[in-house]
């Protein structure tokens, strides 16, 4: 049987469900929907000016995702992707919704940041397009973030995400529903003043093809085709025609549009300014539609982590050598570090988690050396942290810089909020590993084994190897205290 | 009249005066020694377990740096730098101390990092030594700190500086006067962790020449040479003599060691257990004493600063390369930014010293792209006020990041302790010059200049450019609604 993928989308104005069935094709892999659903939950509408969520939307947001989760019982864990947006980057009290939306769900929700949010939307659009050579422009107006990206074939060449959207734009610009010239100059200037900074630098990168790829773009497209303000694809010229029509009627809601969805209208004005100050600042000459966007690209990610194609290892490569870290250091530290924990008994699904969270948090612990050697640990958990890294959550990236801070600070100084144990004992085992590789030298034989019992843990090493290295046997007694601030108990045994 | 120039440096263990003339010989300025003077204060050891520095070595400092304060009076502030290292650094009442120690001296006091006391200290013993084509290792033990260097003519070619000093250790392992076998052997291991991290690189690196360039360096090595235990520099040898006469008196102060002055007395044993590991960890085989260090270092430096060859410079220049940062850019917003700032009426002193600041700030504003472009100006500031960045002060490094966080995010969430009028305009011609570089294209004419009569300021803009530029209009006035949250009045004004 065919294997099948999910992906959700939980966007600022939209929830998406995506079901697609992997089809190997002369050795490529092809995604093929089999299911999609879609629903207007307009989540960006419900932040207040303090950026709380209310009650209203979540309710709205969790009944959706009961909806999706019923649909989704029984996938396994690991063929499901669900990432949420720029209102889940900005809600304050996200960290309260959260866990009620995956209960309701059934599956762990991650939260990506812009630059992640575009990648996977070029990505997405680019699988649906025919392949080509041409350098292709992709501009999605979300709910409350728009991301611009360039790029070739699969490959984006530049990523933005910038931070206004149709809900939020209309919001601000258009809360009472009235629509005006002088409004609309209003929104299209702060719109512009957004793309300006990034303007330059797209134009000289050049493109032949445009695609908008969001409701948006396709609410526009949909409008200025029916209503004979444009022949193919969106123009300025359409646009100019629909705004000043807008304006002339002076409301947000124009009952008379034809092509116009019910859900698209509230938040048509504001997502026209934006496209319009893309067009003017871009200088765009015709959009043409652009399919599967994020939640397409997110089906291809989840394919590619099956395939052994995992972006996030690439991602760890590159930042290897951004950040001119020592990959020597690096490759030793991660070996070890897997060896101490591979054999530990630890529930097998997190084991499986932490054992790549490891790996990573083994490879990057040192690139905060970029910044400083002192409390290099800081810079790499503040790196880690902060960084655009391709393929990984916000969770991930969390969880990266608890490694980096936690391999080399003081026990009680690390945030333990709710480690669970596999979580403690991986960092056991990349301390042990970076105190064993102090030297920078590669170690033949590994002269330590850990064994664990609930929260007793015994580090074994070889009596001969601590006869003769009483400067490592003063460390590994050292580490031994340290753990005494926290619940677990460490003995250094000799065998 | 020859130029005379002054160094202050507060060590944890002395304060030290140096003050020296600047003669030209051949086209190179040499400084030579006027008047030194030297107090052992002990500072260290006034540091509580909770790093409280007590009221006593309070005093006791302000007491020395009043007598220094007698004998610079008269003395341009241009002329004097004065520099506190580890215990200043850690220190947690130093901000309620440092104002009253500014004062007693007369002139500012710059807290420096680590690595930047370790470039002074090589840059002091190697405008000491006769001149040479070998690479050489400089140790510094101090009373907190241990600054450890390999260089080659006057540029470091390896830069360090561990945690662990003469005094501190003394205290940690000798704190009742007594001296064992057992705690020797534990105070050695604990220098040797700090040494084993550096000391592949080190070694890999070499030399060919060993300086000790400390008080701890000159008093081992007179007990060692007055004892008949080494016949000329430290050796592996001699120091294992002398740790067996500490283990057989059984005390730190011991009496009949003859070349030991009262002052180095109470501190040699912690001395003694680092710089044994040093020998052991970097296989150092003879330590000759190295004259000058960190107050020599800072002599030069200031040289320099007067003869147009600023560290600072340099500094920023190797940034812009390191995080990758648009050069372009960086460059036309510092002219913009210095030619808004340059007319405006502000005390002359606070001028000089913003106009720099604001130039440096300019350049360096946009280095925290290169971690990611969302919140961009705040990883600018993290990257500023951590990173290693020789000839900067901490309070240096505190400002650019001020300035770099200052330039892009709401007024509202700047901290605006105590910043001075000069320093708030400076930051509003950083704003404007960042606003009109936003295309990142040349401006052949500027279009607006500044006004500022007390808090009222003006920018005056010309009529003709606002009309045909609507955008830069919309940010302008957006600037202006930005300063209402502070207590400057901010107009907008045709002409």
């Amino acid at each position: 049987m065919d294997q099948l993928l999910a992906a959700v989308d939980l966007g600022s104005n939209s929830f998406r469900l995506s079901i697609g069935r992997v089809v190997q094709h002369e050795g490529n892999a092809q995604i093929y929907a089999v299911d999609r659903l879609k629903e207007s939950v307009r989540l960006a509408a419900g932040l207040g000016p303090d950026n709380v969520l209310d009650d209203e939307s979540i309710e709205r947001a969790i009944m959706v995702l009961k909806r999706y989760g019923e649909r989704l019982s029984g996938f396994p864990q690991h063929n499901v992707r669900a990432v949420a947006t720029n209102t889940f980057r900005v809600a304050r009290n996200v960290a309260q919704f959260l866990p009620r939306a995956e209960k309701a769900l059934g599956f762990p929700i991650e939260v990506i940041a812009g630059h992640e949010e575009a990648r996977l939307i070029f990505s997405g659009v680019a699988n649906e397009l025919p392949p080509s050579d041409n350098q292709r422009l992709v501009i999605d107006i979300g709910g409350g973030s728009t991301e611009v990206i360039i790029g070739k074939s699969y490959e984006p060449l530049r990523l933005s995400s910038l931070y206004m959207g149709c809900v939020s734009f209309t919001r601000q610009f258009f809360a009472d529903g009235c629509v005006t010239a002088a409004r609309m100059e209003q929104a299209q200037l702060a719109a512009r003043r957004e793309f300006e900074s990034i303007s330059k630098r797209y134009r000289k990168t050049g493109w032949q093809e445009a695609y908008g790829s969001s409701g948006t773009a396709k609410g526009l497209l949909a409008v200025l085709l029916d209503g004979g303000m444009a022949k193919k694809g969106i123009t300025l010229d359409g646009m100019e025609q629909l705004k000043a029509l807008l304006v002339k009627e002076g409301k947000v809601n124009v009952d008379s549009l034809p092509g116009l969805k019910a859900s698209r209208a509230p938040v048509l004005a504001g997502g026209l300014a934006i496209m319009l100050a893309a067009f003017y600042e871009l200088k765009i000459e015709t959009m043409l539609p652009g399919e599967g966007a994020l939640r397409v690209g997110v089906l291809y990610d989840l394919l590619g982590r099956d395939s052994k194609h995992d972006k996030r290892d690439e991602t760890v490569v590159q930042f290897l050598k951004r950040y001119n870290a020592d990959a020597h250091q690096a490759a030793r530290v991660r070996q070890i570090a897997l060896r101490l924990y591979q054999p530990l008994a630890v529930d097998e699904t997190e084991k499986e988690d932490f054992t790549r969270i490891l790996g990573w948090a083994a490879d990057l612990h040192e690139i905060g050396m970029s910044i400083a050697h002192s409390d290099y640990h800081k810079h790499s958990a503040y790196i880690l942290e902060h960084a655009d890294m391709p393929g990984f959550s916000n969770d991930d990236q969390i969880l990266l810089a608890w490694f980096a801070l936690g391999h080399h600070t003081k026990l009680s100084k690390l945030g333990t909020q709710d480690a669970t144990r596999a979580q403690w004992l991986a960092l056991l085992c990349l301390r042990l590993a970076v105190l064993l590789s102090r030297r920078r030298e590669n170690m033949p034989k590994l002269p330590i084994r850990v064994e664990a019992d609930g929260k007793n843990v015994k580090i074994l090493a070889s009596k001969s190897w601590l006869a003769t290295h009483a400067l490592s046997e003063y460390s590994l007694r050292a580490e031994a205290g340290e753990w005494k601030k926290t619940d677990f108990e460490l003995a250094l045994l000799e065998v």
